[in-house]
């Protein structure tokens, strides 16, 4: 069968292999024999030869643990039951005092980890584009759009600027929740560690130390759910935040903007009108975003479990997690392809920057009239005033500014002029395109000091 | 890669076969093989032998098709290049007219009748199964709970017929919106039917009628998305209906409780505690609820395309509709599942029933004083006064009742006994079955009759 | 305080004062006194002057019920102890046998039908000015947009068209959900009508007939949640569909493209940039479509209540019932504001029409090709391959057709030329226009006739 | 009109002050005048006299504004026309080179600051409740319940110190969150702080240190929107743990358990069953929860606005942003009185531990029998098999377990009635409520820190 579009057709193999059960089967086993090394270390099992598991186990795979959970009717069991199968009385402590949770909640600790470490690894290679863009279009100017209105002049640079910033709020998302998120649980059946006869800080500590991790503070049967809860919600701000991006390509690519481009190189547009060329990498991402989006309410719900837990997480969070990673991957790693292919054309930004006639430099204008000693108030509303004359009858701002008695009585023609220099209205977007990129290289800093 | 348990672990097969891609990719070539002969018989294409092309394309596999999609990048047209490889000449008008949103919204109309139709089905056989309990159990008593509080008496039956109701609301909810959701679209590239010279109307409706569906009145590319969005708002309403007969169970398989038990036979419970009996089952419903809830708010965002559609509900349709009807299918089948194994304890039952020692006839004592005269206000703070002091000292209500003056001044001792009699204070409840199972028959056979 | 924008800054008044606490607390004691009606006449009270207690409870208000409810914790025992209070002995028999929730529910079926009747003729309207622009814009010629690039050539009467449909539905939608919404409940504390001495059915179908309502088939407590969660979908779709309108409006505002405007008057643009016109209107909806969709999750959380009830709908359900309502009369009334002062610029569209130099008939040509004996593949990828060269080479496909030798070598210079007429290619549009409003006119009729 | 309930039913005084709309309006003056001292202090404008400002503009009142708001549809225009009305010409330089959103995003980072105090304030509440229990409760046995089912025993103190665990998870990611929601945003139209000729970045380090505020690194028109999406999660989060708890003492509330009891006093439990006293605040919380969930859907569809913005973000925050957190407060608040008057039933909690006649320690068995030498499997089987026999013949385990030759064959009768113990089976729960207390006040200390 094929049915779920993760399998074959969103997501990378990378991320895939992470979550591919073969991968959650072989971290489980490894929590497994970790308990058990511990558990001799702790005194409470006989010496074990550990890479004789590993070594018996090693062939188990899903489709042997399917068949007997079908017998058994318990996922854990089945797989402590194919490795008692395979490695026998090898195995005898396998488990001891261990619940399923321990097992899993630990295994998804590992998978994520690794899932967490792609994500912000493609997050950095997007920031590093997103970075190449604003230095090279540092100065290309553009027209900044506010309600889909031309509003004041920009540089393509500064807009780059502001998603560098924005993506890098969520990399320091990522890292500071990583540590609330990723962590072992290894308490047993309700979190007392009662089975480990009173060693069970012992058997927790040397077990979460071979794998690398560290201990929930406290537990129940299962480690707490706001963490998973956690994780969901800063994926989705993140598809959320790219999902900007990828409307913003989407519609400067409108014919009648023509600023951006997704490169199509051969691909074909549509079945039936030859001449299409699509944002279809962008749509992709849209579309993505709104699926990762609904995948918060279920982890959100998974929260409030029963006492010491019930079991109502577990088919939730077994299609969530997954497909969160997944879909975050899919959308990273095709903004990425995005900026890669991106066509940029700085003659139709110029253009349309200038198109609306120097109306977009009406602020420059009041704030001239309001230096010149009139109310700012008052400043707005002769701009208002002339900036709507001048749309009707289809002057520009400056031809009508020069035709008006009441701005004429305040400005010279020669300062009239000097108000309407799009290069000298960008402010300080120099020093903020710097601020941006620093402010992102610190985080790109812990980032890579975490993976290593 | 083995990632989504929709695809392995969730869900029946009847329904994974409907939404794995060779049914879907059968579905399109079905369509556009409708296509060509009402193309013909509209007078737009040369006679042509279908069965040839339905010979040639049979052996199309998605495999083939994703290799010519990974050159062109575009899916459908893969679809059409690999009938055009495989027929050559003989598909000459393939796709004549068509954008590739008529062959994908009417495969959709045609999977989602399937889908829909075993969806029915099974809601169906839920439904007879609580008929049954609903009938069998008609007089079987058993306290009702309010806050989780005991409240008053009723019976199992009366219990089981709320659930008749609710479901069988279900079942006319997706009766009624079959409508607007099971609908052919082939109107071309913005819906205006251009590529077929006037002839449209015609194309329409015989591609749809070989296809046996009824067309979209007008549309864009595509069909309106709230068609979708309706499936889905109203298959986790189902779904929520569902988990609240699960959370039933659950909370009645408590062991203070015991009054039903999801049947165990001999699966493990637990791989640390081997006492454990847990409602698994029910307690999987619950998680599979919350991620059927998570798709609405995709499928709702998925309404807004720009003009006359973007491509962004695309991705989000290929994974929320497989999706959410294989969690449905799940949820559905799990619980006729349950039912089938369902143990109930009418002993048990009966025993809570009794614990509370008369309280739960207080509303019946205030009655009755409210028939001999005193005001309701009255009478409610008189017996909220002698419950609470009943329960404080550990007496039954009528205990309590024949010690206090006041009600003695109204009641006589017989009278006061007369009222604590729990099969007295059951009201109406069998015409209510009847009317709630009279209720779910109609709906059963509209069901019927649609499916026929 | 004055916190929530739905008291003073979004929806009509009309709207605010169905759901004012002042009119939830009359309906609540309409429903009591309707009950008192129906007690006597099935036998269960004596003899009552209703008009007396009509009068009596006249001037409670729901300050004077607030301070009961401080005192004893309980709302609906605040508003009977109100009564109780003004009313004295006349009030003997109020809310006997009856619960909470029969007031509850019933009441909001009654405020329900009301705001539903709203919503409805609101939204009748809303199609009704879009008839208004389909017919008189039949015939103006648009560029149809798909995924924001050039596509096909419509009308702006058939673009209109597909809104007027889609809103149809939702209204079709309404009125089939009505049934399930709005129903009183009256069947005491668990649903069995045990208060009533076998009188229940009696009871229930005289108390529901004074208020005009029918009754759920049966009940627990409570009716069943899964009808507010209809009502909260099905106005998340409708609220989704004119976000649709708004997003199109916004587009089609901008000023590169500047075919649509929602007319500005006076307003105040930017409080710093004088120049701006903003589509600030169509902005709001889009806005508050988000809330709407928002209340969906809760909605269905709400539907798994425990056994007979539990009381988490309560909280709940007084902010999401008036909220979706407010919300989606404002998204409606705003829309019928922004098409009362939308404007056309029929030039403007043509221009742009007229932009893309005939690339938006790149489907007639290939079809032409097709029925000229070309494989409509083989004539897809030369109609893809001369569109492409011409936009590089910045020449009109016409011009490049006709320079290109295999086009030549199939089609006349006269038959290409005819092949580029926009008008002869707009397909069905005009019937296609009829469909959708000969369907609207069907639900209309529908609606009206419910109301009446 | 009075519709929303946070405005007169949830939510306390204080947080409701904060959104107040004078409250708003305050603050957004304040962030004007904070304005106008840096544009003195940078050069750019005349020397003013703030405090006369501060007085000419103290009167202004959301109802005057509103007025103004009418007249010219835009709502900050309309605070700084009240302005100018009120203080003429010494407010000649009010807003100059300011944009709306300056003013709005800065406003909403000083009420945010309030209201995430107030709610750190009241989780320190509440975590200090907690640990009271949890100390006092230490070594309350009771049982652990896993899928509602007995497990092992704990403590009340156990229990309790898993909330102080998850809650102190909330404190530490309010914490961390704060410095990415709580900035300022001062860069004028597009974010360039074109206005300020030059001196952008001392307008912004100015205005927003007078109001001890931290920038945001770079902004469009408005600060990203990421900072509110993970604000609005974040209190669902919290808002579901709560819940948590509140189920949890819904659930041993009910009769059958009857563990813990919200304190109801005189309460009325029923409008028409006087008996009942019912978990009405816990339940409340429940409810509310959902609301909050549903919040998280529009917060994040407010991240992808258009290029320098649009405005749709703005109506909708108007409602999410307070109601969020008036309901997290109500939540907070709710759970901090319903613990001050829960009634803790240890007797009960005894009862219901012994009741399963030792079961709940099958597990030490097990291990038992693992550390005699048989394989933990193996082990789990047999005390599978006797648990099950133990249950059907109503016998306790140790009972069954002392009938048993396989068992009997290991272990002698003193050894299996040692393994019956509950308190030897409780494992480090002393250790590890030290580390969830302990980590607790390490999170109050740095929130503490952060509020002086």
């Amino acid at each position: 069968m094929s049915i779920c579009p993760l399998e074959f057709r969103y997501g990378s193999n990378e991320m895939r292999k992470v979550f591919d059960r073969d991968n959650m089967l072989r971290k489980m086993i490894d929590v497994e024999i970790a308990l058990l090394k511990a558990l001799e270390e702790c005194g409470l099992a006989d010496k074990t030869n550990y890479s004789d598991i590993a070594e018996c186990s090693r062939e188990i795979s899903y489709e042997e643990v399917d068949r007997i959970e079908r017998e058994i009717g318990h996922d854990i069991m089945a797989i402590l039951e194919a490795i008692d199968r395979r490695c026998g009385s090898k195995s005898r402590y396998i488990h001891y005092g261990a619940t399923s949770n321990d097992i899993i909640d630990t295994a998804w600790a590992l998978t994520l980890r690794e899932a967490l470490s792609i994500v912000r690894e493609k997050l950095v290679r997007l920031i590093e584009r997103l970075k190449k863009i604003a230095l090279e279009h540092r100065d290309t100017l553009m027209v900044g759009r506010t309600h889909g209105q031309h509003a004041l002049p920009i540089t393509l640079g500064f807009k780059a600027a502001n998603y560098i910033y924005e993506f890098s709020r969520s990399l320091e998302r990522v890292i500071e929740a990583e540590k609330r998120i990723v962590r072992g649980k290894m308490a047993g059946a309700v979190g007392t560690m009662a089975g480990w006869r009173g060693r069970g800080l012992c058997v927790e500590e040397k077990t979460l130390s071979h794998l690398g991790l560290e201990p929930h503070t406290i537990a129940t049967q299962v480690a707490p759910r706001d963490g998973y809860a956690e994780l969901v919600s800063i994926m989705a701000i993140l598809g959320s935040q790219i999902e900007r991006l990828a409307l913003e390509i989407r519609e400067l690519m409108r014919p009648e903007i023509a600023e951006l481009s997704e490169g199509v190189g051969e691909r074909v547009g549509s079945s039936t009108m030859p001449q299409k060329a699509n944002p279809v990498q962008s749509e992709k991402i849209s579309g993505l975003a709104r699926v990762l989006r609904g995948m918060v309410v279920a982890s959100l719900e998974n929260i409030p479990l029963w006492h010491e837990r019930d079991l109502s997480n577990s088919s939730s969070e077994r299609i969530i997690i997954p497909h969160t990673m997944l879909l975050i991957d899919e959308i990273v790693g095709t903004m990425i392809r995005v900026l890669d292919g991106l066509k940029i054309f700085p003659d139709r930004m110029r253009a349309n920057l200038e198109s609306s006639r120097g109306h977009v430099l009406a602020e420059a204008l009041m704030l001239k009239l309001t230096d010149k000693g009139i109310n700012r108030q008052r400043a707005h509303s002769i701009v208002m005033r002339i900036s709507r004359r001048a749309m009707e009858l289809n002057r520009s701002l400056l031809e009508e500014a020069l035709r008006d008695d009441e701005v004429r009585s305040i400005l010279t023609e020669d300062e009239l002029k000097k108000v309407f220099s799009y290069t000298d209205y960008l402010g300080n977007y120099r020093e903020l395109i710097d601020r941006a990129v620093k402010y992102a290289e610190s985080m790109i800093e812990r980032s890579v000091g975490k993976s290593q």
